[in-house]
């Protein structure tokens, strides 16, 4: 019987689709376990407002086989945290695979996870993943060896089956993806810059310009440390 | 500003992908509120162990614009929740959209909300709509004027932004889809009984198969009433 221990990393202002969509998948598989880390067990408050409680701190968190830290405006903080930095660290030394949602990526790539390694995460800070030494790839999910990272919020659902699949098989993973019915239909083609409409991209843009400022000047600051 | 308030269920052993994947889109709308509805303000555990916070009592409720049922294996019991029909009855006569995900359809339809319209849920569950007077309906959002059912967990993705271009045209609801980069790409093409690998749907079959049962117990107790 396989066991995997999977540690989803919740935190403050984080997109909790990140995290809910992969944990759906995740507690679906027969074998893996999940644990929700925080640094307490308090609840969380995603960046939408939803509260969500954790089952395991940090400090209690046994070793994992699959880290995985999701996206949202809460990981600016993350990106210069050196004790969370150290946390992801020690975990991915000992784990099969590494791996985020989103912008998740970002604090990966802060703890040094990602340096010569191709990476993705949500397209408005794709190209940011460079400055931590990642090669910035276009895809849904990436693989590069055991680092898998997927792109913006709904990427987890499509990362986590990918996950599945490598460590299950197939027949696993379409399981799971027939109990979800995860037969997905959009009702626009909008859901990347390069499908959208420009009027749509150019407003997103806009609205995200503060995000991304100051997400520019936490990513170089850490950086240059 | 359009203001429009959407009042989303809470229950225990709901799945809470169904909930959690439209609250992301509607709490990305401009101009949209969003109720998490319980009995309590108590944690509520999902099917799969997530602990969500509700937000609002269904005693302080106000009358909801929006009012949406997920689904899950803790709707069974609500099917037969007189207070819980009621309540929803009560909100349902006043709201300009009634609406659920997956199995949440049964629940509007032992309220006696679905009798004569065109519904859909769950592909696991779909021929039970027929015994609440609805009319079983493929497709992924159906649609009979001011009802909107979504099919299984994801589909309430595509619910939600189908409902939300209802409400505030199409480039809101672009606007929200690119932002949660909602371009799917599955793994593989097993999201639906019609494309799933025959052996992986009679697996899963297998596995829902007590569920099943006792779901047509309590439906047929229901409709009996």
């Amino acid at each position: 019987m396989t066991d995997m221990r999977v540690g989803l990393l919740l935190f403050p202002d984080l997109t909790q689709l990140d995290l809910t969509g992969p944990y759906e998948v995740f507690r679906k598989t027969p074998g893996f376990t999940v644990h929700l880390l925080a640094r307490t067990l308090d609840p969380v408050r995603a960046e939408t407002g939803l509260r969500l409680l954790p089952d395991t701190t940090l400090a209690d968190c046994p070793q994992l086989d699959v880290l995985c830290v999701p996206g949202g405006p809460g990981v600016n903080p993350l990106i210069e945290d050196a004790e969370m930095l150290e946390f992801l660290r020690v975990q991915a030394a000992g784990a099969r695979y590494v791996t985020s949602v989103c912008t998740g990526a970002l604090v990966l790539g802060a703890a040094g996870l990602l340096r010569g390694l191709k990476a993705t995460t949500h397209w408005a800070a794709h190209d940011l993943l460079a400055q931590f030494g990642a090669i910035p790839t276009q895809g849904r999910v990436v693989r590069d060896g055991r680092v898998f990272t997927g792109g913006g919020v709904t990427a987890g659902i499509d990362f986590a089956l990918t996950l599945v699949a490598e460590v299950m098989g197939a027949e696993i993973a379409q399981a799971v993806q027939l109990q979800i019915e995860y037969a997905p239909a959009p009702p626009f083609n909008a859901g990347n810059p390069e499908t959208a409409p420009a009027t749509v991209l150019s407003a997103v843009r806009a609205r995200g310009a503060p995000m991304r400022a100051k997400r520019e000047e936490i990513v170089a600051r850490a950086t240059r440390r």
